[in-house]
């Protein structure tokens, strides 16, 4: 996150440069001629409550460092480190801050706003946690302003408390308030930044593409932002809240926790002054007791409660005030499905020769087996015949449906999908992340994705495509074939690759006729572990 | 520590670039011309044993990715982020991991080979936790090979169990075991990296200072590396080992430590296997009762014992099998005390009037205010007067007393000084870590640091030097003044800074006639907080 080779001093010191909040008075730096705001104070929160407004304060504060990300309750053990280079950052439940990049500091100036909400489910990453999410190079080149945010995660954010009394009656979407709260300030306040007000793009990967459709069903968010994008995330709830269960297991949860920290239901304010780890550890306990005991499954996220938040609109509907707002929608070619995460056959993909590609696709599709590698030839002629053995099913299924609803119900929505493969070990495919470093024109950092030439050409199509939707609605622009949007019927894709083409319903066959994955649980769960032993209590 | 904005494709893939060690084959990355190999493992451990070599292993290892670093007890704030950017990296007692940046993969090529060992006293940091450490740069611009070290520290690498048996006889000293195991493994394997397994320097700052003295006091490494030196540590013990008391509070601590795991002492060997959190949080109980019921001070290290590692020179004696390995010896000029971490007057000490200046000056230093204003223009003809109120002396003192004995007891040693003042704030005088992005030609990204022309001469100037020293145990060379070693009465120091400069006992009676600053405990920890909270147990 400090990655720029500097050829110019850069400017910090005690009065400049400094901007005037609706709060009071920052400083941050500037650098190669961006101003960088670092851990901006957006709201503050009592553990388990809705934030509230940051008090004013005298003077000038310092926002040049980083604040804070939310605590975790795993720890990650680095095994995606080289595709997706991570920034870890000290952890700690006052959270609530964002970061700024622009490229000026004049209210009249009125720059288009992109508002990044970070990946990570709703339990995990913050806004720091990818170098990939930098938003130097974006803002630089592209005249946006660009600000991410940190929020509350996991037990933090969304532990129903309720059946405690009147006083939890929000706990259970305190995070998600958290970013309500976010966008609040920058509608406030991001003028001074340069930026217009009017004119904001919520655009988020994996869990933050969840955001931003949770976003689209909170009514509190409606006046702040008039544009959202998705990458690899949001297009279904995931089986999360559209079960009755949701609500139940995370109620359960909560009586689990106060049973293993010894609080009496009518003590249950104790609940928010214990420490960090005793609360985590009772928090894990919880979680091995309902999945292991009791047949549960918590899964962290705000809980449709018919006000505030309203539930995934393919579960609870459309809202007009959201469907008026444009949106890019899509997904990589791999996700979590490609060479990197998944394990096929000996070697390397793209050194098999053709019996043995025929051989892995029989022993993957069975007798659909020259179906399937028909049909993959007929959707990516110039690909490599074994990647059909490495598709994302889930989120592409989950967006193409997400994009003909939508533009069913009348909502404007363009789909992508990502389809560039990293030279990383002969020949790797677009993995869960591999799209954000091109969006954030941050690629030439990441050692497993730079390629020379195609890198540049591709941020300027992916960078230049988001901008143009932030600035117009539109994604259409002179650097890439025309781009119609999705309709009730047919959902034209543009896809981005070494040579960046639209298909129009492509994949839509090869996508119906492969085989439903099974389930295991989170992706990449595996490679994560507890930060503490489970110990059940009895 | 991915920093190079790239202009080349890098090459990781699953044959090339490989190295064959002792133990089995890796494989690394190339980037921009320098091969990196990330997360290799140098030995395996058992929690408070000695660590053992690794098992060798068929196939290709993947040495692309960072490895774990130790766990700490604290986790710090974020609030030098900005002068010393950190990367947080996550953390496992399984540790023994080393990092290899270099040019060429070649048996004969015999480069010279720098070993980093990380600051953070004894307790805290790893081989990536400063930007600054980063090793592309030195090694691709002086055609070295950089190597950096993760190691055991705090209560997994120090804590003195052995009252409870022989097989603890060394527990005291693990993590030291450990840094002789990756020198070890550097001196066997190294030619294959290109480097010269005879010419191996020892470097480290602060609390890598201290580490880089302890292994000139350990019989096991002598044959392990030819040169060293230290930066802003080890001059001195710090008041630690050089205490009988040590020792014993040590062994206090692992007596709380049992008592608090609730572990009978004839079942010890349930405390190599109790989890981390639960070590962790009984530690810093043990701590807690130790210095505030019991008047003690745990202070983590390695324990001299005769044998394995015996103690300061200044404490327990030269050994010749060291002193005839020439160093490098040098602090900074602000350290701990400068404006950075010290708030003198109101205000910007660069903007003060004389009248100011002469206030703050009475105010510190009394009727001897004039004394130390003359004292300081003639040390620092060059500099604002405001600047003797933030000198460092406890470091600087302790350099220039550790060269003179040094030198008299015929150990070649050389003495510097940085002191060029960051652009930060109108001027802020060189802080604890400053030199560092100098030494390994990282200043470009370091925000606070960088001044355009003069950032690069000086790295040019002081990494020159570091390499130089390096190759052939002598810094001089053709871009600095000539440079002679400090003798039992003399102490010539290179002066870094804007315009670089030798001075020979410039500011000897300025250190004589400095006050004594009161001490406050590890300098910093105002800025760290538990972990855990501590609760005392009765």
């Amino acid at each position: 996150m400090y990655m720029q080779k500097m050829t110019e001093q850069v400017v910090c010191t005690y009065d400049d440069p400094v901007v005037e909040t609706k709060h009071g008075k920052l400083r941050g730096v500037k650098t190669q001629g961006t101003y960088i705001f670092r851990g901006i104070r957006y709201a503050e929160a009592k553990r388990f409550h809705f934030p509230t407004e940051v008090e004013p304060w005298e003077g000038v504060r310092e926002a040049f460092q980083f604040g804070h990300v939310c605590c975790e309750l795993n720890t990650p053990i680095p095994h995606d480190q080289y595709t997706v280079p991570h920034f870890f950052y000290p952890q700690n439940e006052n959270c609530q801050y964002l970061n700024v990049w622009t490229q000026r500091l004049d209210k009249t100036a009125k720059r288009p706003v992109m508002v990044w909400l970070h990946g990570g489910g709703w339990f995990s990453g913050s806004s720091v946690e990818l170098l990939a999410y930098d938003g130097e190079n974006l803002s630089k080149t592209d005249d946006v302003v660009v600000v991410s945010i940190n929020h509350r995660l996991n037990v933090l954010g969304y532990l129903d408390l309720s059946q405690y009394g009147e006083q939890y009656r929000d706990s259970a979407n305190a995070g998600l308030g958290d970013l309500v709260m976010a966008l609040k300030w920058i509608h406030e306040n991001i003028a001074q930044f340069g930026g217009d007000p009017e004119n904001v793009t919520i655009f988020g990967q994996s869990g933050g593409g969840g955001k931003v459709v949770a976003l689209m069903q909170t009514p509190a968010a409606d006046n702040y932002y008039q544009k959202a994008i998705i990458q690899s995330g949001g297009p279904t709830a995931q089986g999360r809240e559209n079960t009755e269960n949701a609500r139940k297991v995370s109620q359960r949860c909560a009586q689990l926790i106060l049973q293993y920290l010894r609080i009496a239901p009518e003590n249950v304010e104790q609940v928010e002054t214990v420490d960090w780890y005793d609360l985590a550890q009772a928090t894990m306990n919880a979680i091995w007791t309902i999945q292991n005991r009791e047949g549960g499954k918590v899964s962290w996220g705000p809980h449709p409660d018919g006000a505030y938040y309203l539930g995934h609109p393919l579960d609870y509907g459309w809202r007009q005030e959201s469907l008026s707002k444009p949106m890019l929608v899509g997904s990589v070619l791999g996700e979590f499905s490609g060479n990197f995460n998944q394990k096929i056959g000996d070697g390397i993909k793209n050194k098999w020769d053709a019996a043995a590609i025929d051989t892995y696709r029989k022993e993957k599709f069975g007798e659909k087996a020259d179906t399937m590698a028909k049909l993959f030839a007929s959707a990516y002629p110039d690909r490599n015949p074994a990647d059909v053995l490495f598709l994302d099913t889930g989120l592409r299924k989950g967006c193409l449906n997400f994009c003909r609803k939508r533009a069913q119900a009348g909502g404007p929505t363009w789909n992508w999908l990502f389809n560039l493969e990293s030279p990383f070990n002969y020949g790797t495919m677009a993995w869960h992340n591999a799209e954000e470093p091109y969006v954030f024109r941050n690629s030439a950092y990441i050692e497993a994705q730079y390629i020379p030439v195609v890198s540049e050409r591709l941020e300027d199509e992916m960078a230049g495509a988001w901008v143009q939707f932030a600035r117009t609605g539109d994604p259409n622009f002179e650097k890439l074939p025309q781009w119609p949007k999705a309709s009730a019927d047919s959902v034209p894709t543009m896809c981005f690759d070494e040579v960046t083409d639209l298909r129009v319903d492509h994949d839509r066959t090869l996508m119906e006729a492969y085989p439903q994955p099974e389930r295991k649980g989170f992706p990449g769960s595996g490679k994560m572990f507890a930060m503490f032993g489970v110990k059940p209590e009895e």
